[in-house]
């Protein structure tokens, strides 16, 4: 079982390991919430296992004003480099009270009093990061040559060009407008439906391209065509599971 | 119609006025490849229309030892900027003659002779951009809170955290080993399923989510359960459409 219990400054394997005699605080991140232990009165808790925000609100529950929920966004072997980023949610004092030594594990970031922010930004994090993945493991598996010769091209342009377009996207989804300056659907379809025969013809699947196909293809249905592609987000909004 | 036709040297509105005298170039950018015009004979041809590899396999046919398909790998704002990339698939003696000239619109690569890799790279790059804008908006639609609250710190993660994972991968997949040390499909797919919940739970299309959880119960299924998220390369490779 991957059980990993962290006292206030340093690893422990027991929960009496754990707590930190001076700050009155446990750091716990174990297999599922499930298996959080009962801990003893007046102790503030910091919770770093993965969970749904409803796993959140329950142990909140649990261990009333003394609860903080948190998630590692990076792997755990970079917990407390600097770069290192994990949010938190719940009990705002329990957070006051423990920034400096949370800001050990790495940059701490407070998302609000609602315990099951945290577990929601952990599960969206984990959405851009798998859809990027997947997205990088299909255009390995189309161009089919040594990775090495395509991904620093991937890499740079993912950082430079794509960057610059979430980042203009992020401006229209907060405007609700969706200009379709530089790309709209109508131009990207035909683009989208070459992928989908690309992919077929080598005999890959083509479920990714074909989800990006039918969103945008939907899109265009409600009206979207001469709109941007960040147009979507409206599209998924709405529901209809593809 | 949007076309755009530009010479060696400048931008043109007439085939015409795109030829350049000196280096015998006409770089073509129109509507699509049934759009490229009769052009005299001798004269070379750089093309930068979108179309799939077949397209452009008949174009070369059209224009023996003379044509050199080309994609540009960014917004067509950024031609000309020396980080702006550009490849380039055909005649190599094309691409020798004219690298110069060719250098003015971005960072010219050569991806040699057959004149549908460009074309393929174009499809690959833009499936690449696809997936990621995707899992953003449906990260922002899952969030559903001002995105510039939230865009910083997911343009942070993709450009440190998720291009070290994209690297590491490509050592994985050319080294056909997934070792699943850091993560694994069978840690990932509870973590999957928790999104799909917190997403229809949210009303919101799940499209998303459930392809990258079925590609992953797929792997998991065919022994890779304890493979890194970098072993579902093999299972798109697989076909059998999601």
């Amino acid at each position: 079982m991957r059980t990993v219990v962290i006292g206030a400054n340093a690893r422990a394997k027991a929960i009496a390991d754990a707590l930190d005699p001076v700050s009155g605080l446990v750091v716990v991140c174990v297999e599922d919430y499930s298996s959080i232990p009962d801990l003893p009165a007046g102790v503030d808790i910091v919770n770093l296992t993965s969970g749904t925000s409803f796993d959140a609100v329950q142990a909140a529950q649990r261990f009333p004003d003394r609860y903080l929920d948190g998630a590692l966004m990076a792997h755990p072997e970079h917990v407390g480099l600097p770069e290192t980023v994990l949010v938190y949610s719940g009990s705002a004092e329990v957070f006051a009270r423990h920034e400096q030594t949370l800001a050990q594990l790495g940059s701490a970031i407070y998302l609000g009093p609602d315990p099951g922010t945290a577990s929601l930004y952990d599960a969206a994090m984990l959405n851009f990061a798998w859809a990027t993945l997947i997205g990088y493991l299909q255009t390995a598996a189309l161009l089919d040559v040594e990775a090495k010769t395509f991904t620093p091209l991937l890499t740079q342009w993912l950082k430079s060009t794509v960057v610059d377009v979430i980042e203009d996207y992020a401006g229209q989804i907060d405007a609700g407008r969706y200009p379709g300056d530089e790309e709209w659907l109508e131009l990207d379809e035909p683009l989208m439906r070459h992928l989908i025969a690309a992919t077929e013809q080598r005999g890959l699947d083509s479920g990714l391209p074909r989800l990006i196909q039918s969103l945008t293809a939907r899109g265009i249905a409600a009206g979207h065509g001469r709109e941007s592609f960040a147009s979507l987000v409206n599209v998924i909004r709405a529901g209809q599971t593809s």
